[in-house]
């Protein structure tokens, strides 16, 4: 199968937004085995969305689009794909029930607009769409598919996993299997490097890492008849990169590093809390995206100024002005002054210097302090990675709390893999 | 002038990265006035590059290629496009220099392929690289125009900078002008519905919506030949536009809501603290993105089970009993604990349902309460959203915080355009 992906949206063309839609559905559909071999933009525009049809299908058996099903009067791109199929627009029934169960919920009232969205094309696979209103459709005709999803990346995803991966795994005779691992501490270049003598030998399963934020991925996939033997293929290679990394991976089977450390918590029962400085709130506010957290996470106690550390974790006035907020000693006064008041098992602070700019020379911007407390021991870690760009330290210094927490949770050498 | 971009990679196709280059390119062409009519990607693959030339010609007369420019095998980019105009390619001295220039100072030896960037088509404008070794150029004929950039990034936009924008700026005699406005508390739909009257008339400027997460923005712009009527216009219908659904509008300059209302603060010098429960420290952590917060913001309190809030707050034990922690008395007794507590001007504080699931019927996930507290005067706040989203509710519940604070501070009738 050969597809083509077209965005529908004039935001696109005008700089607006950035394309992720094609970015995902092109790896989607090259782990699925299908060719991707042109990526389209038009804005809301019939006339050139009915060309670019054309011009897809000359050469690709499949395409997919995003955008154009809300409820706006641009929003275009179920009226030319029914056109250019040449099947009527009829209202469906579910849709229009999945709508007004959204309206009444939400306390709308239905608007001539909101109805065009349940409209949808005959003789087509609908496809439900669990993260708003705007349903998405499969036409199959002549040999020709064509898949149209809605434009927001969450409602898009969904549907793919739910509704559009499920189809076309049906339809190739293939079967590509894959596991995406991650790592934390080590750059791309260096995973790399490492994974050369692995890298240069393979033709499958293939390998290749990825960096993004503060961490490396690592997609080893392989493509075979039989399921089973992909499969194999895949962790025959995840076994050989943990041999030579392993000290890294946080985890085998893309999970986030939050998810990974919270339901580790939640299994184990041992009860944490946080405070935080420069973060901000940010540990804990990626550790309640994990579900049952409750069960573990007391919570955290922000505390940005001089004051707010004094007050609420017993920081001493004399450790500030010594040493200043951005330091061990303070790291360390939190974390004392959090198991103090929460008895968590497990206690840890951060303090440090976000940026963009430099405090002093001996305080850049990238520098932070964690404290960490567990079963009667405390020490603290210093981070130093400058960078003058405040939400990216925010973020590492986020992600090497989770990461010191995850050394004291794991022994890396049993269960990982 | 019309535009069409074109992204040369089989990477791209891939899912391998993701397309900035094309954001880039359509934001600097749209503020020169020259509209984008598509954007294609096609991978390394000279017979499809070429189609899609000609592809592009039919409709536009400019088009700006990126990519393919290296020194592999698989860059044919240039060899595409003199073939298509009927340019031959001949070594150009100066581009021979600079590449043996940078071989000689990153200590390389020049192989075969690198001599092969130093071939131009003849009669182009060369566009020198500053950042890498691959020349790009522009190519006019027939009233067709092609401009070839490298890919990587930071190479195509300081050529974009140093030769491409020259270049366009003496070829344009229009100017487009563009503001984008954020609102919250309005859906798309209905922001459409009322500024009708306003959409349906336009030629220029033109008004488009956009919904994104829980907001919407309305993107207004004109294109005109003098530079101060297109601000003109677009300003005379920001204050249309306010007009009708001003008390939504939160940004007249496409600014982050955390931003708006944090400078606010910041400017106002009031102090605020905040206590969290559901949305476990993101409302803390987004305000901290906010540069110099520290100046009027303390902190938050994470209060995420009932012994937290009972320790940290003061909350009666007798209060969570009877109405549960989601509850607007909780809510208050929260905000209330908080005042005491950091004596901050404005106390906020959330709790509710962040869900996926429901509690029961009558706490549904999107339920949740915000407590405020301002020069003396509590009051406490119902929001509710059924959506069965864990993260997209926190991320609701944290903007309509915002909100709140939003509609204390701001006199919406002043000084908002």
């Amino acid at each position: 199968m050969k597809a083509a992906i077209i965005s529908v949206g004039t935001e696109i063309l005008f700089g607006q937004i950035t394309n992720t839609n094609s970015v995902y559905i092109s790896q989607k559909l090259n782990e699925l085995g299908i060719s991707v071999l042109y990526h389209f933009t038009v804005g809301d525009n019939p006339e050139r969305l009915k060309e670019i049809l054309e011009y897809s299908y000359s050469e690709c058996d499949l395409t997919i689009s995003t955008g154009g099903l809300g409820p706006t009067e641009d929003d275009l791109t179920k009226e030319v794909i029914s056109k250019f199929f040449g099947n009527k627009l009829i209202c469906d029934k579910k849709s229009l029930e999945h709508i007004e169960r959204i309206a009444a919920k939400r306390g709308y009232n239905l608007t001539e607009n909101n109805y065009k969205q349940a409209l949808m094309p005959e003789d087509c696979k609908i496809l439900h769409n669990y993260r708003g209103s705007a349903p998405g459709f499969v036409i199959e005709k002549n040999g020709l598919t064509a898949i149209s999803l809605p434009g927001p990346p969450s409602e898009m995803s969904g549907m793919w996993e739910s509704g559009v991966e499920p189809y076309l795994r049906e339809r190739t005779d293939s079967h590509i299997e894959y596991r995406v691992l991650r790592f934390f501490g080590i750059g791309e270049s260096e995973l790399e490097t490492r994974l050369l003598p692995l890298i240069d030998k393979q033709t499958d399963p293939t390998l290749a890492t990825y960096a993004k934020n503060s961490e490396c991925t690592l997609r080893i996939a392989s493509t075979r008849r039989n399921r089973d033997d992909a499969i194999t293929a895949v962790n025959n290679y995840v076994e050989k990169v943990y041999n030579i990394v392993g000290e890294y991976m946080y985890s085998s089977n893309d999970e986030e590093f939050n998810f990974v450390v919270g339901n580790k918590l939640i299994d184990e029962g041992i009860t944490i809390s946080s405070c935080e400085s420069c973060t901000g709130g940010l540990f804990a506010s990626k550790l309640v995206e994990v579900p049952n957290i409750s069960k573990v996470f007391t919570g955290s106690i922000v505390t940005y100024t001089w004051e707010a550390k004094m007050r609420e974790l017993g920081v001493r006035k004399e450790t500030l002005e010594r040493f200043s907020a951005e330091s061990e000693e303070v790291a360390l006064e939190m974390v004392e002054g959090l198991k103090r008041k929460t008895a968590s098992e497990l206690c840890i602070s951060v303090t440090g210097v976000a940026g963009p700019k430099d405090i002093s020379s001996e305080k850049p911007a990238g520098l932070a302090y964690i404290g960490i407390s567990f079963k009667g021991n405390s020490k603290v870690v210093k981070i130093c990675r400058h960078k003058n760009d405040r939400n990216a330290n925010r973020y590492y210094f986020y992600m090497c709390m989770l990461n010191e927490i995850f050394k004291i949770l794991f022994d890396r050498k049993k269960g990982r893999i």
